[in-house]
């Protein structure tokens, strides 16, 4: 057994949906990163399959085609919900509601379905088309972890060791046999950064030694994938149906497949007696049938089933050392009727490669901290509504003495992803009037920023901004804001000086923008020196002039930075949209007369909202988590 | 030299956007078809750019994700124009107007640009996608091109031959000066029909000996895609720019380009003391220079140019016994600051190859000619707005005295291409109130079908029909209408009940459907015995009620037909839009107490348009065009 040695920054372990995000953001950032799988091949058929709008959202944020084009491109809308109940002798319709995930807080995408095989293959299209990106290599079992805790703390240092091997043909047929001496060659890679996106059986995690918390209930479900031969009338529906014999949840699906979630009854003991093996197709699709009656229900093609016990399971902590990480079903397992799953956990790495990002190129590591505290309340908050929502679909409404409609506004933001707010750390900072005694408990010794949230009555700090549609100056093109917002890597300053007729605005906003610019402004001092001065922060102008008031090139340069080889950077200026009737600052609740400074992290959460004339708080704010070592600043160029 | 021979239904010369848009038709279709292609590989830099809303329409209408969607993610939006004049010593902007193509009769796309290469490549992918499909064939030329014309009207036969050879790689370095002996393999292709989509050079056009009419004038103009360096405010708007020393057009495109088009002042002479070999970069932006003053122009990225004279030219006829089609530049040349070329050479083919799909499945070779007649009448148009275009951009709007405003509008609706309307001819009825000499020259034996447009006052026949909002009646998401006419093959008809809450019209509605399935009926008659019902016409029903008003399965079976391995069609039934405030029968000028049957031709242009229940009219009809021989009726299956 012969072995060889390799370095990375990021090692991804398990090329499921958490995994390829991490691995998208690592490819946008020009990360050092390699991603590595077990299996042979993506998954093929079921698993995962619901898409909520914030999540199209931040697929939207990579690429060009984006991401999300392509899921929508073959994705099944989810416009309307139904709600069927047991009458008499069968099942009627009792309620019918709008999804209206496209109309929450600023989104733009409905509830959509695909399959996760389809999402997976998204991102490897992404990573395919940026040429010399990240693969996955496929075919590598991890065999050991260790961190080096006496390395930890130091940002030059590799102290994860991983060892992974790589499967040969005639061994991936029953890799769990392998004797050590048929093995191939190991490799040792040292890494800077491990993310265990591996699945609610994480190797990692098991490696690393947490548990999970939390059990199984006695409640079983089959779910199956099939193309239904039914004469229900809302089969292409998502729907809810409580009947006499049980419950079942649908979800209508690309090419004219339906997935089915099918109440199996409860066992005595918590689930541990029931034998799923002994489940076939044709039984839940009786049980179905017995539900949906009088409507038929059969099939021709059935993609794929499976049989699960409801149950909620979360680990108490989410990184080691802020070296080794861990995302997605690794932590976190639960019912997958609210279609959560696979949003959570690409919503998980997509908190996190950034601040690794970060983290590497300043040397800051204090920031990872933020990926627990963040992510964990998130899951959290998962474990909870999931267990009303097992309840409910289960019991039906009757027993819980509540309308369908009324159950599901109260989780519909969260799910949805728009509604999910980060609390105060140094990446978000607190309000103004926060009571003196709050403390911030990562950064005890920095100075403390403070937001004033009324300058933006309608934005939420720790929320992710709204998308607005506005108009570019300098193409006329009617764009949403999350365009100017791209996953890269970038932090943006989103500068609202309203308009600039008075000449005072004018001039002021120049004087703005050349201390933004001057040698001891954050900006440059957040900026490796050898880089363009929008490498690291970006600064976006959002006015209500019209674009033909005035000529926006005759503004300070930073706030449209020339590059030698391509001119100008002519998007980073817009104008409230007058064509289409949105107002943006109306829709941000900011005064135009007054205008204001807001901060978005590079994941498109509010981290700041200030005063647009208050360049020291902007600067401590950015200082306390970009602010370069010397030794850093100096490095010819960014990565990012 | 040897020589292999092969059969195929159609043969395509020349793999530019006119011949990939013809291979994805026959791809879409299953067409037993071929594309050669002399070159080695699609266009890289440079040639057409401009894309226009029907243009966006027709791509929308093959696949899911659709080519419009990856061409709409790499695109650049031209949603403004500007107009740029010389007062006293320098150019100022003297007008801004919007494009507005995504406003124009119910279309729903903005005009853009990318470069023909791009446009290639996501045809390309589409064939890629669709696994067993066509695939491009490089390095063949043909060689030489025959019709047997005792066969031509023989629609079991493959009159037309067709001498290809691939070229050696050691022969592609100069493919003119290979000598008959060195030569490869020729492969006879015999082909039921040949389309020629080889450019303004056709070789096929010159194999049939057709001429071109027209000359070029004596004005010259650079063109060419750089990224720009300069301090111009409107560098990202489409410009058109008069100065003293000339004019320049402008119109961004992806990636940071802008596409230039400069005037190089005229010849004495028409055009042919002109020596452009001589013009290299440097010398076109010192005039670009002179004409911006007093803005800055300079480049560091050039990424293509070239130098061409202003004319117009056209082939006399644009088919050949109907058994050789030329499309395209083939055809047609002008000059490209309209960026019509592209859009029209590719609406060419697709005029074309449904019919050629249709022929060949019902052994109707009429329907053929009706290509020459609707093509050859749009390109007629194209020369005499191209004309008066040039003249306006090299003269500017003081000599026309017109504003550019006013120009534009003028020619807007042409060049998007959604006001084209075809002529009365087989394919589309004429309106019922022609005067009685009238004749149908294409089919004067047939029996005459008239329309009766009053039944739908905004629909134009002969056009293809706007888009607006439906809602599916089964899976409630709101869809353009133009989702359900995709270019599959499938003429559609149609009907606009309005309201079924009156239970007359129900009833009157099933007994519609139940007389359009009966074995006497055309849709019958036009579709081979063992194929599904809807293999050659597919009904839609469009109505007025809430979606949840009555069950829509209870409607008679070729409303929603039944397939043993799919269930029911669910994307047949739609309702009025009430969500987004689109109401289509108020659009389509139809009165929802009487309303009509509109036919809608492969190609998504209006063919008829009638009263409701008249399925006499209707059948006579598709007849003339569809009814199929018995030997073609007792084919098993079908191809489309």
């Amino acid at each position: 057994m012969s072995s060889s040695t390799s370095e990375v920054d990021l090692l991804i372990i398990g090329a499921g949906p958490a995994g390829l995000m991490a691995a998208a953001w690592a490819s946008s950032c020009k990360l050092n990163a390699r991603i590595i799988d077990e299996k042979d091949a993506r998954v093929r058929t079921g698993q995962a399959d619901g898409l909520h709008c914030r999540t199209l959202e931040i697929m939207d944020s990579f690429g060009s085609p984006s991401i999300a084009h392509e899921i929508l491109g073959q994705a099944c809308v989810i416009k309307e919900i139904s709600s069927w109940a047991w009458y008499e002798d069968c099942i009627e319709r009792s309620e019918s509601i709008r999804s209206g995930e496209e109309d929450l807080l600023g989104s733009r995408y409905p509830q959509v379905s695909l399959c996760q095989g389809s999402v997976e293959q998204a991102f490897l299209n992404f990573l395919e088309r940026d040429g010399d990106s990240i693969r996955i290599e496929r075919n590598l079992t991890p065999l050991r972890l260790h961190v080096d805790q006496a390395q930890v703390g130091d940002h030059h240092a590799y102290p994860v060791e991983v060892h992974v091997q790589q499967l040969r043909d005639d061994e991936l047929a029953s890799p769990d046999q392998i004797s050590d001496s048929k093995m191939t060659a190991v490799e040792i890679v040292r890494a800077k950064y491990v993310l265990g996106t591996d699945g609610a059986h994480s190797w990692t995690r098991k490696a690393l030694g947490l548990r999970m918390e939390g059990d199984r209930t006695n409640k079983h479900f089959a779910v199956m994938d099939l193309i239904p031969l039914s004469d229900f009338p809302d089969i292409r529906i998502s729907c809810v149906i409580h009947s006499l014999s049980g419950s079942i949840m649908t979800l209508p699906r690309e090419g004219g497949l339906v997935r089915f979630y099918v109440q199996l009854g409860e066992s005595s003991i918590t689930g541990r007696d029931f034998d799923r093996s002994t489940v076939s197709a044709d039984d839940i699709i009786k049980i179905a049938r017995k539900i949906m009656h009088p409507y038929t229900l059969d099939y021709d093609h059935c993609d794929w089933f499976s049989v699960y016990t409801v149950g909620q399971r979360l680990a108490e902590i989410f990184s080691h050392h802020d070296r080794v990480f861990l995302a997605g079903d690794a932590v976190h397992t639960h019912s997958p009727t609210m279609g959560a799953g696979m949003n959570v956990s690409m919503q998980d790495s997509y908190n996190l490669v950034w601040k690794i990002v970060t983290a590497i190129r300043t040397g800051n590591r204090s920031i990872l901290a933020t990926y627990n505290t963040e992510r964990l309340a998130v899951a959290k908050e998962l474990m909870v509504k999931d267990r009303a929502m097992s309840d409910f679909y289960c019991d039906g409404p009757s027993v819980n003495s509540k309308s369908y409609q009324k159950f599901r506004e109260d989780f519909r933001d969260f799910v949805s992803g728009v509604a999910v707010q980060y609390s105060p750390t140094i990446l978000t900072s607190p309000v103004e009037k926060d009571p003196p005694e709050h403390k911030d408990i990562q950064q005890p010794h920095r100075q403390k920023i403070s937001s004033m949230p009324s300058l933006a009555t309608n934005l939420v700090l720790g929320q992710r901004i709204p998308s607005y549609l506005v108009t570019n100056h300098f193409t006329a093109e009617v764009v949403h804001l999350h365009s100017a917002l791209k996953s890269t890597g970038h932090w943006r300053i989103l500068l609202f000086p309203g308009t600039f007729s008075g000449r005072y605005v004018f001039e002021r906003y120049c004087d703005l923008g050349q201390r933004l610019e001057a040698p001891n402004s954050f900006v440059r001092t957040c900026t490796p020196i050898s880089a363009p001065i929008d490498s690291i922060i970006e600064v976006l102008t959002i006015h209500t002039d019209d674009r033909n008031d005035f000529d926006a090139l005759s503004l300070p340069n930073i706030f449209h930075p020339w590059r030698a080889d391509k001119g100008h950077q002519y998007w980073r200026i817009f104008a409230k949209d007058n064509d289409q009737g949105e107002d943006v600052y109306k829709a941000f609740g900011i005064y135009e007369r007054i205008g204001c400074a807001v901060v978005v992290r590079p994941d498109q959460h509010v981290a700041y909202i200030g005063d647009l004339w208050d360049l020291e708080s902007l600067g401590r704010f950015f200082e306390n988590i970009l602010a370069l070592k010397n030794d850093e600043r100096d490095r010819k160029g960014v990565n990012v």
